[in-house]
């Protein structure tokens, strides 16, 4: 079990990654469960998620309230993350964001966003759509309290992405590592799908047969998984706080 | 009440966010109304935005012509914003920008630009489209006269942007926080939605309700607007010149 | 009339920024006409623009050939310049480069490129597209000889921009800086119209009368034109070449 | 015959180009036939190409596996290379990646790719797609063995590059500047095609003629080529470890 400085460590280079990689801007934001305390989770205080330091990290407990005396502004939609952890035992890190790429997707109901790239299958067959209107009608998007987190906790279902309509997306994974892989190439497979249905024709989708092969080949910690996590850190300008597990081979320097 | 030095340094914080988000390049500017003479406001002279510093900054008046003595050359378009304060004492700033991915809008009469995505609800439910051959014929687009921008701001209304055809947009809101947030955010709402389009099929635009759900929630001091223009003014290299208010509570260093 | 000192210094200008506003990449060209010598033209030996240093500039005749002893290799399409040079005593500076955005142009049929921003007028209602096969048939697209060059000039006409089909554009203008920004907003013109066209119904675009009034107010050293210039070249790093001519008013720095 | 070294220098910045001009990011590679005994070929280890150094470069064998004790993890997929050495004798080096812009032309059936461009030419009239699916079912579409790389060399032929479905490309070239350099273009080929696609009409692509005449002109070590090898290796902050053929004129510096 990883320690809790690795595991902060771990988190602010995730921020770092996130916002190099343009999934996040000054809004958006990823979570870790507490490795010792399943019903904590830690996240930023309210900050720019590339301006996130080691201070910047609190510990929150399942209702998404600070465990411990905390004078400084949290983020607004920390329940997407408090509700997902509260539905989803085997989820251990989560992410919310706009990335730009993704929100046609939430707009228009004519075309659902399933993966087409195979650095797009973990997002899974299924992306459902949760459209904050549905239940809770007129507001201003964002997820205030456990009631609309719980309701897109519901959403999301089993599944590891829901898109949020007009608004962003929120997904889970098994490990952080994970959780920022699929944040970062859930774009791209948005991309790649709109040019194809640009170009016409029939559609080849990843089949559900590959969509499994590929969850069943991956691990968190693989070298293949390692290499693009060294690689965004290292981009990210935050290579020095890398922690290599001891199973993962990776760059000398 | 801000000072005048306050000001002007956020002024100049706005100049260098809205080159480095490229909302502006060579052209367009931003200026803001003196806080103690609402007839005057403060602009910079002619100059790239990323390039203008506190000397740059001049004071007009209410005919766009400067308070005092100035040798150096305006911009020829400054009385967009002479006229919008003019008709419309509520604003607080004013931007004008060419921003590449709002022109198609102003250029292609069957979709109207409007708000598909959260962050961009505060451009309004309408965004009028203002032709200034309708009125002057043929002209080489500038608003080079109070009566060509008497004519945006009348086409404005009470909006809070207008497209400006074959050209680019005029934005004013209550505070300078919020004229470059919107503006950041005008082009990636276009965006949004012009790729919601190729995707066919319905469109999910924001609900009047939602609009009017976040507007009542804006506070340009609030801790989530001082989170983006934290971490913007950081991108582009003038965190040092942040002037945090009391009551916003913001990243230590 | 300017020094040649200052010549060579603002062509070398006009290369970084090219490069920098990905104009051109390894290839693409600029040249200027010999202020002293309307027959010779300053260009780069063959080298990728954002490298060109002082030496790198060559002299070149009628022919396209160097005036003096020369070693190193020359651009194998040096012949666009020396032709629309021959063909039009108007113009002073040319451009050949392969911006991505307006190849589709050259290669679509059905929508011929017109200006439909303003920053775009200066193309010119007409962008004739060039086709090196309707005279020569099955070449490597290269324009290698004077043969080649006339062709292409004569297909220019009194035009300011051809697109050569499934290669690039050729720009004429009267001075450096106007081929300059000119070429940086074709390819914004190009997107702004492609994705006016996907938006769908009717395109506005800029009429004859505001591109002749648009074109009667440009004038090379205005404080308007310069301003870009100082702008680009800051960004491209060499704002300590610039020479501010007497009448345009700049930054103090 | 170059030595060793230079080989792996040019390896090296090989790399360094791909990534930086977007063509790899933390996965594809890049690959070289050993000069002195063509059943062998150099790759890096499974490494970010941005991070390769010397060191990194490992030397494998026909069948895909090190001539030499190596306890450090490979690239899953190194038998892409090894099977298109095997089948291509013609062939020295080889580039597989998952460039984004080329991804749509294997997803969607309606449009082939086609070079539209003159710097396209090199990838060839015709681009098949291979989809691993076809002969190997569900997979997770990694080739990770000789038996899916050779079905991949079966499929591509004597082209230039195929594209994998679903996954990236695979480009086979005469030498390593040939490969890199139809790398770097394959996508900007891709996007002039689908966004002339989107203008609609008649496409006017390459003749055959025309491909056949530029492959005609085409060599490794020309002035021309080297103009953009030297400039690429610039940008990628490595012109130190250039190394200048004898018959090529380049920087000065």
């Amino acid at each position: 079990m990883p320690n809790i400085d690795t595991v902060i460590k771990d988190l602010i280079i995730a921020n770092r990654i996130l916002a190099k990689e343009e999934v996040v801007d000054a809004y958006g934001h990823v979570s870790m469960r507490h490795p010792d305390n399943p019903k904590h989770f830690f996240i930023a205080r309210s900050l720019a998620p590339d301006l996130v330091e080691r201070d910047d990290i609190v510990e929150l407990g399942p209702d998404g309230q600070p465990v411990r005396d905390e004078t400084r502004p949290l983020y607004l939609e920390r329940f997407i993350h408090a509700a997902i952890y509260e539905a989803r035992p085997d989820v251990q890190a989560v992410v919310h964001a706009h990335a730009e790429d993704i929100l046609p997707f939430g707009i228009a109901k004519a075309t659902p966003l399933r993966p087409v790239i195979h650095s797009g299958s973990f997002i899974g067959a299924r992306v459902p759509v949760w459209d904050i209107a549905d239940k809770f009608g007129d507001t201003d998007l964002l997820v205030r309290n456990m009631d609309h987190g719980r309701d897109l906790a519901q959403c999301l279902g089993s599944n590891n992405v829901a898109l949020m309509r007009g608004h962003g997306f929120a997904s889970a994974a098994r490990s952080l590592i994970e959780v920022v892989r699929m944040s970062v190439y859930l774009p791209r497979n948005a991309r790649a799908l709109l040019h194809a249905k640009q170009l016409g024709g029939e559609i080849k989708y990843l089949r559900q047969g590959e969509i499994d092969a590929r969850n069943r080949g991956y691990s968190p910690y693989s070298t293949e998984t390692w290499r693009a996590w060294e690689y965004w850190a290292t981009k990210a300008g935050c290579s020095h706080m890398l922690t290599k597990p001891d199973h993962a081979h990776g760059h000398k320097k």
